[in-house]
């Protein structure tokens, strides 16, 4: 008996017809997210190297489903714009998904280094005079000029990420000069105050993409995006560098290890 | 001059009249996008303990931005589902943001205990015969059973997560007659085996949320969810536990240090 008979009798015991009837579809919809998860996966590790998945039958024989639950899975996967469906070809990988590494800071060029190059559109570098939240952090008085960086981030000419980033003015002018759009903030940083990263506090949250952010990173109004906002400190305990980063949730997964001891 | 204008003179020197129109609305979008960025963060902080924000012309005024600007800004959170404008009254928090350790492995009762209680909805336990990366990830032959929780799990009541939880069935048998309507699977995981937890891979993603996801967690379909991936050790180094987590993405963000030297 496929697992998926198996849990509608399970739940379907003693229900009414109509109570059974929303079960069974509750079910299959269970059934397809619970596919489309573990295939998401397999595509993350790039189980299928040639781009291409299974063709359905065969995806129903080894994941013991119906065509029907397989079908509502890929339609799910493609929803998220991971996959596309071509008449005659069958489903192929979209667009991939690269890890960030969660471990250790890490600017998106040093993380991405053996997926290819990471290019910036830097699409604005000003002053601006720090509001509250960014003065506070950054430990500069209200109001004093920070320097304001935004940039398009691409790997091998692919759109990943919008940043906003705020610097302090003392460390931020001597990025003015710099190679933006070819290096890490991260690695000028440390080349200009001559001192290493030390920690970064971050917040990773999951929101949907305004018409403009869509637009710039090239992805549908109200798709995925994730949110990640980081305060970077030099080893010497410096605040640093302030940012707002958003990520094309069909392009990055955050990945990482996590200890149950402290 | 206001940062706007500012940032307006500086990127818009020498522009033609029909460009430097669309980029004058380029940057009205950016600025809104930077001003909801911070209020986010405040929010999520709890900088307005009553849950009111302030009114529009004060923070025109605390963040130097035009009205057009700050009213653009509640939009994009109003549009996230954070805030909601009530008229004679302004913008107040429409839901909390709760904080999710990111630094050491915890459940979901353990990470949040401060904020209230974690309830659990049981809405399937079923042995299933484990399908290939499933068996694969959990080190059981491929097609042996394992045993398949579904729980939508909510903070004091409100939905927080949809999660699929499949476990090996020498540990997963001892977990059916347990409550696991009031206590983490961690939890459980750690009494039954008699084993702390060791160590957990995790990937963390953002996705929509499916038509039937949303529905579960009482979210819009196609909202924005954060999307956990998760497998969980024994100290020994047995997995025992492997789940795939739909946070709804206006109720919870991820947070934690990260370290650059390894």
């Amino acid at each position: 008996m496929p697992p998926s008979e198996r849990l509608r009798d399970h739940v379907g015991q003693g229900a009414t017809t109509v109570a059974a009837h929303r079960t069974r579809r509750r079910l299959r919809a269970d059934r397809a997210r619970q596919l489309a998860d573990l295939l998401r996966r397999q595509l993350l590790t790039d189980a299928f190297p040639d781009g291409a998945l299974p063709h359905e039958d065969a995806l129903a024989a080894e994941y013991d489903a119906t065509r029907n639950t397989v079908r509502q899975a890929l339609d799910l996967l493609r929803a998220e714009g991971l996959v596309t469906r071509q008449p005659g070809v069958g489903t192929v990988l979209a667009t991939r998904k690269y890890p960030h590494g969660l471990d250790r800071l890490m600017g998106l060029a040093e993380t991405l280094h053996e997926h290819g190059r990471v290019t910036n559109e830097v699409r604005a570098t000003v002053p601006v005079p720090a509001p509250a939240p960014v003065a506070e952090r950054l430990r500069v008085p209200p109001g004093a000029d920070v320097l304001y960086i935004e940039r398009l981030r691409r790997l091998n000419g692919v759109p990943l990420s919008l940043d906003h980033t705020y610097l302090p003015l003392d460390t931020g002018t001597a990025l003015l000069g710099a190679d933006l759009e070819n290096n890490d903030v991260f690695h000028l940083l440390e080349s200009v105050t001559g001192t290493p990263l030390g920690h970064a506090e971050i917040n990773l949250e999951a929101v949907s993409a305004d018409a403009h952010s869509a637009a710039v990173l090239e992805t549908p109004r109200g798709a995925a995006v994730l949110m990640l906002e980081r305060l970077t400190h030099l080893a010497d305990g410096r605040p640093v560098d302030l940012e707002f980063i958003r990520f094309r949730g069909d392009r990055i997964a955050m990945s990482g290890l996590l200890h149950r001891s402290a």
